[in-house]
């Protein structure tokens, strides 16, 4: 059984004429997806940290921040990019292994594409193959390897990465073997880090030594050519589960990328419902808050268990409050990284419509299922009931809302003007001749 | 129970005056010999190709690679040390975990003193924590975590480099605390990867990752602060044993480092107590090859399963031959590198000596024991019984002993005057202002 030289060997014979024009539309809405994820973050403490931690160490300075105007070495710009992707916990998720397949692959990419030069189409193929790797992987082994604590983003994710950056660099079948080899066994990430700087290390440290890793097989550093399924390999080592048909069965017919999803709202899922539904009203009505009497949510019981916060004081409380959350959704009619901020959450407008929210549970609805009673101070009683929240399997984001998400996250920081011009690069990534074009365009 | 957070005050509130004579006597003798090893290893083609992919991204010259004229960032420094020391599997052993202990901690220690200046007494303080923390760690996890694949070298050694480092710059208990997690969260490596480039690989990005925890932590980049003990953290999620006594209990009192272990000889040790016998016949009777007339070794079942290897054409198939070693040795009155060069297993008379060495199975004897009889064309027979080999726990090397191994290392690299006057600031350490000045002095 030739688990890791089969992956490798599909990578490096894939054409992307072989892909067809559905998962190549879905990998440009994850690329899209992940530009606005990382250039909203690109001041956060966490890489301004990382940042003035490795400045007396990088190397040439050839390759972007998305978002700063810093470059640095394509090594270090990996890992910033791979943190700044999921920092705000805003990024995609391949919803069977709930992997973020575009943080890490994306992020080497482009830190490459300003190195070795490759057209939109060159980097668009290698990060749907570098997608396909990483989720396969994930699929083998998933859920017992997430159960038992290993924060799947960063153990999947480094594959992931090194096989794009193999394919990018044209590596052949014994070197990519190496370079999966070499990711392998520096696989590594604990879920217990959530809650700390660590967890976006995970996709940053993903990216960055995949990329390392297709490097070292390019210049001929041998590693195993069974990394995946060696007794002592990353399956077995890694994980209780081990179905290795989920990586070698169906190469090139079916595709991850098309599992992909993105989230409309900058907090946990479990009040996604809640807040389509008040986003919904508000839109459909044209609601002010001054008109508004009360709110009244009927949810699962999960989700006053994990977001049942009544008076939040700063952002990142808000994203653990229901009743903040879809008050600033009544009022700006999105819940964005924006609707999150500290001032947003101390409000006195947002805090008098909090304080008028109530939450109900009702044991019967699915997580994913909410319905919401509004009372208007004329007497009028409205009521929205959400199924399945958008961004879900059954009702994905549409490329428009992929657009509002991306403008939310990237005008405070490139200007209107600017957030849409990169926003129309990103959407054409297939016809650049130059991918670079993207990385340079990305800063203010 | 706070695991991860006593060890951190251990390491942080340390004095080097709190370190008895003996533990410090042997960090001595274990810098000794990682700088032989690490040198000698220099000019690898495992080192070379890592040099050649890390180049066009590398950062200021910072730090030396030991025994080359290449300078390189620090992070790269250390990663390059940690390679070459372990690349020969000449390094030293923790006997109770086979960790390597000098190689993840000293690569990432010599990277740092050449840009924060430090004393040697400050680097060796540094380095017995390091080894300490890592060693530690091992214990708490041994044997299951080896067992289920981890290479703990890689695994335990990250924490040893961000303690060491931590100790060096000075963190506070709650930055060395966070570096710990950081490091943690990197701990990788498995035993799938020998017998290729990777191997040496996970010594040498424990010193790396290890060095950028510290670097991180100290830039206020978070972690968690129970990475050790947490129920998605370490020694869970990476092991079925959890004795969490042999971290906490007995800090400051005994010391790790005290059952370090040398090997005296370049190849496996399961062909030690042959070699030795050889060794101690040929200099104790001034023997030549041309008086022998045959050799016997009378050995347990192991070692022909092991390193049956009858006719050897290369370097690397000398070491699996307890032919080759019991002739060269009984030639040179050593087992060096040098023994195993490709010119020396194909070299006539060791080929001829070698086809009159004859190997008994004796299961009567263990696996460290061996008995050599020697018959000479004048008809003498002569005999040794070893008991244990030298480099054992009961028969440990002599600081002449380990001399003789360094000048084998490393004369042929540095030249016979430079390799003694490294080796005098080696056993001086303690004394230097400057600890790097042992970086400066490795370079030909």
């Amino acid at each position: 059984m030739e688990v890791t030289r089969t992956l490798a060997r599909y990578v490096v014979d894939s054409r992307l004429a072989d892909i067809p024009k559905s998962p190549r539309a879905e990998a440009v809405r994850s690329i899209v997806n992940y530009i606005g994820c990382a250039v909203r973050a690109c001041h956060h403490e966490a890489v301004d940290c990382a940042l003035a931690a490795m400045a007396p160490f990088q190397g040439p300075k050839q390759a972007s921040v998305l978002g700063r105007k810093d470059k640095t070495d394509i090594l270090n710009a990996a890992l910033m990019n791979g943190i700044t992707s999921h920092v705000f916990d805003f990024d995609d998720t391949h919803l069977p292994t709930i992997i973020h397949p575009a943080g890490p692959v994306a992020s080497a990419l482009f830190a490459l594409a300003e190195y070795k030069p490759m057209s939109g189409a060159e980097l668009l193929h290698a990060f749907i193959l570098g997608v396909e790797v990483e989720c396969r992987i994930g699929n083998a082994v998933c859920p017992t390897h997430y159960e038992v604590g290993w924060h799947i983003p960063g153990t999947a994710g480094v594959f992931g990465s090194a096989a794009a950056c193999g394919k990018a660099l044209g590596l052949d079948e014994q070197r990519l073997t190496w370079a999966l080899g070499i990711a392998g066994t520096q696989s590594s990430g604990f879920r217990e880090m959530f809650g700390t700087h660590c967890k976006s290390f995970h996709p940053g440290r993903a990216a960055q030594n995949g990329l390392l890793s297709a490097l070292l097989a390019e210049k001929n550093f041998t590693s195993s050519n069974q990394v995946l399924e060696a007794k002592r390999g990353f399956a077995n080592v890694m994980s209780t589960k081990q179905d290795y048909s989920r990586i070698t069965e169906g190469l090139g017919k079916s595709f991850e990328i098309s599992l992909n999803s993105y989230k409309p709202f900058a907090c946990g899922i479990v009040i996604h419902p809640s807040i389509d539904a008040c986003v919904q009203l508000k839109q459909d009505n044209s609601l002010t808050g001054a008109e508004i009497e009360k709110i009244e949510l009927f949810v699962a019981p999960l989700v006053l268990e994990l977001t049942g916060k009544r008076t939040p004081q700063v952002g990142l409380e808000g994203k653990f409050s229901v009743f903040h959350s879809c008050a600033v959704a009544m009022l700006d009619g999105e819940a964005g990284e924006k609707q999150y901020s500290d001032a947003r959450v101390r409000d006195p407008q947002v805090v008098a419509l909090r304080d008028r929210v109530d939450a109900i549970i009702d044991k019967k609805m699915r997580d994913d299922e909410a319905r919401v009673r509004v009372t208007l101070k004329d007497g009028r009683v409205l009521e929205k009931h959400v199924a399945h929240a958008v961004g879900s399997a059954e009702v994905p984001m549409t490329n428009a809302q992929l657009e509002a998400k991306f403008h939310g996250l990237c005008d405070d920081i490139l200007g209107r003007e600017r957030a849409a011009r990169l926003l129309a690069l990103a959407w054409s990534i297939e016809e650049l001749k130059d991918a670079a074009e993207l990385c340079r365009s990305s800063t203010p």
